[in-house]
């Protein structure tokens, strides 16, 4: 199966680690014969149709910053998107950076895999926060998969679990943390007594907040992500615009103990059902599963016959996100009807 | 799809009250059309291929304590087994209690079924608990499928979530509280500080326990769940023999308040990797994920790349049992591919 990766960040190398020491078993378990036949990063690009070498195109990006340096002195001068039409591979995985704003350029990336009919994987929030029905049509028209296993929860299969694992019954409503930074934040604050700002510091001296980290702090990734499992869960027709939304900034010491006193905590909820979708800090308790500490995500599912039901994992990490982006290439596998031996 | 139902507790009830409130959309989202062509209890049973009337037979059990009441004053009197094996149906469910001992008579029911062709879910531990690589393998031999979610999690997919939401990744053990009854009772100690015979005593009051509680009490239940889990999660070909057991009737409100003083909390953790397969009450974290309060269950489970994930939810209950009979029926649908028209 051929592979084009666009984006190449730390997300994108744990998925060609996977790859190259998982080769074998991909083979002999899902018939699965991955070959990367282009790789894109900000600096450059390297392709092959015979499939590139994973790992000197790991080698490159190490020591030259840039999967360009592949070929050496070798340029290659077009835009992604005319590599991405014009490259002959039967996926696109797409790995750029989150963009809430106007979702580029993700989006045009999709788009042009689409055009050119080869399925899609992305880990990328911005395009199906903002256009997950028009994505979704676009993809049933041109008669390939979109999958974005890898766009909630990192590694925590928490899209798949509310299709896969509850069918026949329904969701009525869901609600819970999905947002690492900002769960660290609030557990730190309320665990160790630190102002917001000495939080946010640890955060980030730690790698789990960014330098500008507004996008977790005011809500909007937590927003995105409730987005898009309205979409795909409650099948609502509803973008990040949508989404009722207050961060954590605004949290103080003095909230947090005023909660304690009552035998809550505070955390950043994230709430869908079939009229509300917000996510505000409310103050929950303790022993409800899904007041995790730390950087975890947890969200519980409501169902109309067998109650409740929480999933609780890491919300990101190169590898744990890799990971996802590989199940949904199993997927993708499984679901091309093509003879095994031609396919792999 | 014609299906005979063995066993008519709150289980098998709950489940027709499922088929009943949900047909005109089991039709139309599963292309699902069940017909009862048999119901059996220890009383009696009702037959008819023409498919018997839900609410009819529901009405019987409740004014007669028997669905051989369907008929009035006609009898049937062959046995389980030559009705399961004489009767047309694509599908048994068993729902008979479970016995660890011999698994009898679940595990009979379940071999005539398969060896007339019938396509087979149970809800009953036993058969799988004792012997479950056969059963398997006889499933096969047949071209049957055996489906069991509801042996363990009650309506929580526990066994789905590991099979279905983890492809590519490997599980390398799994931890977490099975038994709903014990776990009500050592919370109870725990937070009320009442002696292990009061917490049984409320427990029984509740109807979480039963009158002759040894099966939860000593650990029985939670280990057969880890049998099945064992064998069909990391290919163990282990049976309830197999695990390590201790029970939680040793446990006294000292040791819990030793543990509380350590910040810990005791649990009846079940275990599983490739060499341990153990069901013992441990301290564990009151952080920790699986440390959940009253009934519920809860599993983690750690994997190769994406790290540990936790799913809770209730273990028990009539209606989400019967929601994990309708999920298995819903799989087995699928996975016939005689044309739809005739089928459903």
């Amino acid at each position: 199966m051929r592979i084009i990766i666009v984006g190449f960040g730390v997300v994108g190398q744990s998925f060609i680690k996977i790859l190259l020491s998982k080769s074998a078993e991909l083979y002999s378990t899902f018939g699965l014969n991955p070959r990367v036949v282009a790789c894109v990063d900000s600096n450059g690009m390297a392709v092959s149709p015979q499939g590139l070498d994973l790992s000197r195109l790991l080698e490159a990006k190490r020591m030259k910053k840039s999967v360009s340096a592949y070929y050496g002195n070798k340029k290659f001068c077009p835009s992604t998107s005319e590599i991405i039409e014009s490259t002959e591979a039967e996926v696109m995985i797409e790995v750029t950076p989150t963009n809430l704003e106007n979702a580029e350029p993700g989006i045009s990336h999709i788009v042009s895999a689409m055009k050119t009919k080869k399925h899609v994987i992305t880990v990328n929030k911005g395009p199906l926060a903002l256009a997950f029905s028009s994505l979704l049509e676009l993809a049933g028209y041109n008669n390939v998969r979109l999958a974005f296993s890898g766009t909630v929860g990192g590694g925590t299969p928490i899209l798949e679990f509310a299709k896969k694992c509850l069918r026949g019954d329904r969701i009525l409503s869901f609600r819970g943390i999905l947002n690492g930074t900002t769960n660290y934040i609030l557990s730190k604050m309320e665990e160790e007594g630190l102002t917001f700002q000495q939080a946010l510091a640890d955060a980030k001296q730690k790698g789990y907040a960014e330098a500008t980290p507004k996008l977790d702090i005011e809500g909007y990734d937590a927003a995105a992500k409730l987005a898009i499992m309205a979409n795909w869960i409650m099948s609502r027709k509803v973008s990040i615009a949508d989404v009722s939304r207050c961060g954590i900034s605004e949290v103080d010491l003095n909230a947090i103990r005023n909660a304690r006193q009552k035998g809550k905590a505070i955390r950043l909820i994230a709430y869908c059902d079939n009229d509300q979708l917000n996510v505000m800090p409310l103050e929950i308790q303790p022993d409800d599963p899904i007041c995790v500490s730390g950087t975890l995500n947890a969200v519980t599912f409501s169902s109309e016959y067998s109650g409740e039901k929480t999933i609780i994992g890491r919300g990101a990490g190169g590898l744990e996100t890799a990971s996802a982006i590989l199940r949904d290439l199993i997927e993708i596998r499984d679901s091309i009807s093509v003879p095994f031996d031609l396919m792999a």
